[in-house]
């Protein structure tokens, strides 16, 4: 009694979707909401819902259970040894003086001599040609004359538009001076024509000679300030005392509680080289610009493992984990068209490390580019070493079976290398949404999110047809066998057709109906989110099916 | 080929547990690490280890199915809604101040006007008695001399012990002046002799007429100040700035996060009256005095569900959900007797809570006595008024059901009240542990933790009994099949009894064991660890034995 199933959809690129679109759905659905919305929300911060955090959790049981519970073989078909962990948030301060964060962990920031605003130095250019409205409204006034500067229109934008969007700009503020200056510049070498950012410092200097060339604030237009780092640790005090001795930090990153607990961990787990251990937990960044919904949150969470080596197997490893990440997360639904592998150049790298490759995603705000999903790390001895200096504690390890082996005691006796594979579970989630989105104007709902089965938040509805006739009492048994085992929702409110387009934007993969047959004959109706294809099958069949398709048993 | 089990160990009660030992094992055996140890740690903060993190994971994971995916029956047989939330730990400071956080949730401290020390108020007489130098030495010099004050002996203290440990206490600074008011209080009221706390206070008092009597620092004995509201959340700043306008706080519980979205699960979710929302995160609390092991720490994790109902309904569900809650903490393997339901007096009450129970449990720090391991507040409309008055949002409820039933509108439309049950989850971490540790001098271990299997943080170990002859690759067949499933561990090193005595430390309920015979017939020994029994399986029946055991299937 199988139906036709529709015609499968086209393949639909990251490129094709909507951002906006994707973040509507999340929270029309219950995905995904802003932190404190009912007091208008606060910048960097969400909630996630009822469905979101079974996404979540889906996401994170996996990522445990593939690298702790049960993680890869290694390149030599030997089980990987891996455990966990789960460190506070706060930990003594010397951790991050330890680990450079408390005097690196900064991004330059400069500050609006004239309103105050702050601009990350390193983005503003983009900041200017992409979100700030002076900027854009003085870049028009060229585009029509490209080559040729016509003064007495940029004299004529200053008096009026410019007074309005840019009041702090040099050339609305003092316009003869700082043309005086452009002017000079242009007669002075009038066979190198100046490009956009030349020109913009240009109109941005009053005093050239006592000040050199400026920089303008992306909302006023007035001068910036020298880049000052600013830190990206979240500041509080522990204790009733708000001094400098009682100043602790929330954790920037999960590895660093990994790190210190490396030695108990050797003491207490019997582990030896190569081992792992692997933390999930939440991380806090002061972003300047929170910014791409989830993607870069200040409270966020993290999925990183540290893999403790020989340094001569270092450089092995890091390839081995760079290969199995990627592989994981096309396991759990990404496809790996739209993933890409890069490595860092040298001068990205941390001074500390000697290689590292992020695992980016085709994300919809940054196609066609790419942006970061998870970053694998080779950190070598760095971390081990600088505990070892600051807590004054021997962190070397000695290699029985090397020893045993008989090599030499600089290959037994040795600061073991690190290679991280550092996630972003609340980023992961982000992948998920965005690669399950899917658009489809053959359905009702116009869109259904095609997640993987074992990622879904909910993994079957069941419907009675009607909400009587002991349609419901059938249902309810069903609901209640199958929710013993898996996040399942009883639905009996309105025509089945719009139930069905509900579960299809919540990315419920199958849906079950129980009609006047299935009083008769015990049978129900399966209906196939992905392809909308319906078939009959028996109702004591149900737990089988699902179990083959979302555990894979 | 079953042998005799040994008998049954005799009950032992939490009075007869050691905390110092619990602790110890907890460190040897790698579930709970101070934090940044190797830095000295740092005071009311705590890693949870590669035992301790599958622990709570399991005690998580099982409150999750067992009010989310899978909760309860109600009263009426019918199944339960409950969904679940994942709020920020940091939400707009406006939330905060709606729920009466900011203005209401501190201690009352005192500090010492001589050495700074601060004390809380409520406990400062509990600190006297049990953690002060000089009061426990000072009342040695009553005992002997019950009901006679012996003028001469206390001025000898005063010059000597008194000065060194009590160099600010009244007595000893100015001994005249100190002992003439207190003179004058025998003489004037020679039948009423005064009691610990009021001779203390006088020997604390160095100018009765000016000052009053005082009471005494637990450090050095000067005079404490007025009690000043101690604020307990952690206080920090987001953004660039560190102003009042960007002052942020650290959530001090989760329970806000889902009031403040209850809205947002209403318009989403199709929930209707009564159902619950359901969260599990962390919290922090600047304790003054962090205690007692990882009872109570300054950042911990909590388990918080709020169940909202119509207000005729409350009381009923309150009842339900103390008895629920009680249940299902034998159910995860603690021993009724342990447990024990407090009623809040009518004082002890918030003043926006009607009824709150404690589910408490026999701490062996707190035995014979009992300390809080949930507690059941029924919080009637306190918080959603609160956010609806703040945020200036219609918060009441439209009951549709009510209201095609013919009934009245103030009983159709209403401000649903609250029922809360919220554990805490390293509390009941710290609870499973207690209840686990079981000396037994009969053991090479001494001691074994007793956990419910679906608790353990090991389900299983498989041990080759000799690591050779074909029996570690034998194992590791066995190994590969059970970890898909569970948190299994192979361990080769060392003889069997070592390797029992390591599981039995861990909580581990089942350990497999591959002999000669294994490889011959395909049989292994399982031994029991609570009763230290072995019998013979096939090695095709451990895969259902554990089952059977340990999820109930």
């Amino acid at each position: 009694m199988t139906q036709t199933p529709t015609q499968a959809a086209p393949v639909i690129t990251p490129a094709d979707k909507s951002m906006d679109d994707i973040v509507a759905l999340c929270k029309r659905r219950g995905f995904v909401f802003p932190a404190s919305e009912i007091y208008g929300g606060i910048n960097g911060f969400w909630d996630y819902g009822p469905l979101g955090i079974e996404l979540k959790n889906n996401l994170r049981d996996r990522w445990w259970r593939d690298m702790v519970t049960c993680p890869p073989d290694g390149p030599d078909g030997r089980p990987l040894d891996i455990v966990g962990l789960d460190s506070a948030i706060i930990q003594n301060p010397k951790v991050w003086e330890a680990s450079g964060h408390l005097a690196g962990f900064a991004d330059p920031m400069r500050k609006c001599q004239k309103c105050g605003h702050f601009v990350r130095e390193d983005q503003l250019w983009e900041i200017l040609a992409t979100n700030s409205k002076w900027f854009d409204d003085l870049l028009q006034q060229f585009t029509p004359h490209t080559g040729e500067i016509d003064t007495l229109r940029l004299m004529e934008w200053a008096k009026r538009k410019g007074k309005k969007y840019a009041p702090n700009l040099a050339l609305v503020r003092n316009p003869e001076v700082t043309m005086s200056w452009f002017a000079q510049r242009i007669n002075g070498q009038p066979d190198a024509p100046p490009d956009v950012q030349e020109l913009v410092r240009y109109l941005a200097t009053e005093q050239l000679h006592a000040t050199g060339l400026q920089e303008p604030c992306p909302l006023c237009g007035g001068e910036l300030g020298d880049a000052q780092p600013f830190k990206l640790m979240f500041e509080s005090y522990a204790g009733l005392t708000q001094t400098e001795d009682s100043k602790v930090y929330l954790r920037p990153e999960t590895a660093q509680g990994i790190f210190t607990n490396y030695k108990n961990v050797l003491d207490t787990m019997r582990v030896k080289m190569p081992f792992g251990i692997a933390q999930v937990g939440k991380s806090f960044r002061n972003e300047v610009t929170p910014r791409n919904y989830i993607f870069r949150s200040r409270e966020f969470e993290q999925m990183e493992m540290e893999w403790f080596c020989h340094p001569d197997e270092a450089k092995q490893w890091y390839e081995f984990w760079v290969q199995q990440r990627h592989d994981w997360w096309v396991s759990v639904g990404v496809n790996p068209a739209n993933l890409i592998r890069r490595e860092h150049d040298c001068d990205e790298l941390a001074h500390y490390s000697t290689a590292c490759a992020d695992i980016e995603y085709q994300y919809p705000f940054t196609a066609p580019g790419y942006g970061e999903l998870e970053g694998i790390a080779h950190r070598g001895d760095y971390d081990l070493s600088k505990h070892q200096e600051h807590a004054r504690l021997k962190l070397e390890y000695f290699d029985q079976q090397r020893k045993e082996a008989g090599e030499p005691e600089d290959k037994f006796r040795y600061m073991p290398h690190v290679i991280e594979p550092a996630a972003g579970l609340t980023r992961g989630m982000l992948v998920l949404l965005c690669e399950a989105y899917t658009p489809d104007d053959s359905r009702p709902s116009k869109v259904f999110m095609k997640f993987d089965p074992s990622m879904a938040p909910i993994k079957a509805a069941i419907f009675p047809l009607v909400n009587k006739d002991g349609m419901p009492e059938k249902a309810e048994e069903l609901y209640r066998q199958l929710r013993k085992r898996w996040a399942v929702q009883m639905d009996v409110k309105q025509n089945i057709g719009k139930r069905y387009a509900r579960m299809d934007e919540a990315g419920t993969p199958y849906c079950f109906t129980i009609d006047s047959d299935s009083l008769a004959d015990d049978t129900v109706t399966v209906r196939d989110r992905d392809t909308a294809g319906q078939q009959r099958i028996n109702i004591s069949q149900v737990e089988q099916y699902l179990a083959d398709r979302i555990d894979g048993v």
